[in-house]
């Protein structure tokens, strides 16, 4: 594993030390990135070394596979990453990265997994984050496993799974008449009133939002390091990412960079799409109209919980990758959302969660117009287990639930549902 | 992969061909093992093969490593298999097995995905299964993914989840006033009715319950392999496995068996720990009394919906197991199964599913009682995730949801629950 040679900003490339703890850039508030000195890093990590580590373990190593490329740290790990990739069973070139199969049943736990880590590494005692759900159920986990205090602060209708994980977990939950924008602007103002009254450094929470520390980035990054592994040390022609946050899309990209500068993989990096609802299509909006950022987007509203985030911190740097990958914005509406779930269910045996369902109800729009063919090598990730919104999909789908019968009924009266 | 040799009647030791579809043994209606020649695996399968096929594919090969002691035929597979051995962090000896991580979360998809992927070789076009829950959303995906049709009969207060996922798979659904040996008769009445009326044979529904099929306990039995390979091929001190139908608890035995004869491992095998819930206790109660067989256990009423199976099929098998590897049955109390749950998140970051709760909660009356010791080496399964429980244990614990508030209220007005 090794050492982190610096952070540096995606803004302005300025250096800062990751000696302690870091938010953003001082100088411009730019997100940071983990850098490893790479000619050290050529030396020590390999493809083979990949391999070896993991066969010399007689459980698998998950996401710490990649501890070579990983900063120097004793794991807070629930067993996160390595999941399953899936052959459609209908689209000859579609692969499923199915991150259902992860603690916490999403992808949320590799960028969690390692910013805890590196939180119980710096000493920190109290980690907050505003949450659109399941990145507070992920921090909740495993800030629980590493001792430290979770406060989560979650939108008020968000997903039943998500309010109660915070609560066994044993966080501080907040639930807010507003939405993850809201969330994050308490936990910012919360932590300024900390500041500004004197609380000992010790008891100040620590923002771990999306982008505003280093280590939730370089957690994802190992899904980048994965599906090329996955293919055989092979990139695919696209990748379809369901963006909230775009987290995952961001680290996904520096892997293909460090990946190609460690001589791993090369070729054409793959048109990277990122699908939207649009009931909140920020980066949609803003690629449609040819920006450079997004603006705000007003009401977001969608049954995609992961996909209501109106205004993205990383909004510049996802455009980019998208623009520079030959890739697009895709949104769908609810409706091609809960259809796609129940064509997934029923077609291939597999429960999408609503953001997993918008990116393959995206591809069945690119296949319909021509741009993809379903020969394509496409790996499309499903972000979540459908197992996460069982209420809200059931909700959306008017799931008639039997009355309890009285007891007195025959045994074996029948009910059927729909 | 290895040809069935001959399927092998659990009671009287008749054998039964593996060429066309089986259920029980005609003689005296015992379950039926799956048997290989012995002398042929010794000379194909190794633990150095199991190795080799797994580094050599990129994608991980989830339960399908064990290939070489699985039925030779095209895999229905998901992903399943291959799950977390996560090591508590407050009981040296302790591991958890976690089950969670497979497709439709739980243990399930190992048994159900043998299963289908038999049915399917077997051409089989109508699946019917009893069920308490988990093992009905399991066969549903699998029977999507290989275009069978599924029949699920649960009890109608089956956590939402389970009635969701029938539903979303496109399963045929139907909820009983009753419980899972209610649904047993139906389907096996539905049957009868169908072959009475002449129904077309393809048209007949295969009854796919537990242990009246060969293939839930040979797709169950890679719990066994897996359990020794990730400790480095050896027998830990202890099994605690939660126990309704009580598959799995008889697959690991026949694993163990093979592997012996293989082997692949020696020395003491683990005393087998069978965890209930004092709602429903059938086996508890048969070991207490040093009876050979259960006794159907009078109004069955438990949060772990899965232990729900008031007089399971392999009763006698199973307490013959126990007996021999000198564990014992517990059954734990609702309390104390939640109370289990709401520690193991707490303090080890782990959602546990109720069942798992009972084992959890067991482990600690037999660490207090001093009959285990916690550096004792135990592996101990979540056999599902927390996740396909959220509304029923919202509700046991009083979780308080907000009442949606007005639009009207400003902004950041916050409510927190407790
Ligand atoms: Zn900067
Ligand atoms: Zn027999």
């Amino acid at each position: 594993m090794p050492k982190i040679a610096y952070l540096e900003c995606a803004r302005c490339g300025h250096h800062v030390s990751a000696d302690t703890p870091q938010t953003l850039c001082p100088l411009d508030a730019g997100s940071l990135y983990v850098r490893y000195d790479m000619d050290e890093l050529r030396r020590t990590a390999s493809r083979d070394r990949v391999a070896e580590r993991a066969a010399a373990s007689p459980r698998s190593l998950g996401m710490w596979r990649y501890a070579d490329v990983l900063p120097e740290v004793e794991p807070v790990s629930l067993g996160e990453g390595w999941t399953p990739m899936l052959q459609s069973k209908r689209y000859s070139g579609l692969l499923v990265k199915e991150e259902g199969a992860n603690p916490t049943g999403t992808f949320k736990a590799r960028g969690l997994g390692l910013a805890v880590t590196m939180a119980k590494h710096y000493g920190l005692k109290h980690l907050a984050v505003p949450s659109a759900g399941n990145a507070a159920s992920a921090l909740a986990a495993y800030a629980a496993a590493a001792g430290i205090k979770a406060h989560l602060y979650m939108p008020q209708d968000v997903p039943l799974a998500n309010h109660l994980e915070g609560v066994l977990y044993g966080a501080d939950v907040t639930l807010v008449d507003g939405l993850i924008s809201d969330c994050a602007r308490i936990v910012g103002e919360t932590i300024k009133a900390q500041r500004e009254a004197g609380t000992p450094a010790e008891d100040i929470w620590f923002d771990i939002s999306t982008l505003k520390e280093p280590f939730r980035v370089e957690g994802k990054k190992t899904m980048g390091y994965e599906l090329v592994e996955q293919l055989g040390w092979e990139y695919p022609d696209a990748v379809f990412y369901p963006t909230g946050g775009g987290v995952g899309l961001i680290g996904m990209w520096k892997a293909f960079e460090e990946m190609e500068a460690l001589g791993w993989v090369s070729g054409k990096r793959p048109k990277m799409y990122a699908l939207q609802a649009t009931g909140c299509a920020p980066i949609a909006t803003a690629y449609d109209a040819g920006a450079a950022a997004s603006e705000f987007f007003q009401n977001a509203d969608t049954v995609a919980a992961g996909l209501r985030v109106p205004k993205p911190y990383g909004d510049s740097i996802i455009l980019d990758i998208v623009r520079n990958s030959g890739g697009s914005v895709v949104a769908s509406t609810d409706e091609e959302i809960l259809a796609s779930i129940a064509d997934w269910a029923t077609n291939e045996g597999l429960f999408l969660s609503p953001e997993g369902a918008a990116a393959t109800a995206a591809y069945d729009k690119l296949i319909a117009s021509g741009e993809l063919k379903s020969t394509d090598r496409v790996v499309l990730f499903n972000t979540g287990a459908g197992l996460k919104y069982v209420d809200t999909i059931a909700e959306a789908i008017k799931l008639r639930r039997p009355q309890l019968l009285p007891k007195s009924l025959p045994v074996g009266g029948i009910i059927t549902p729909v």
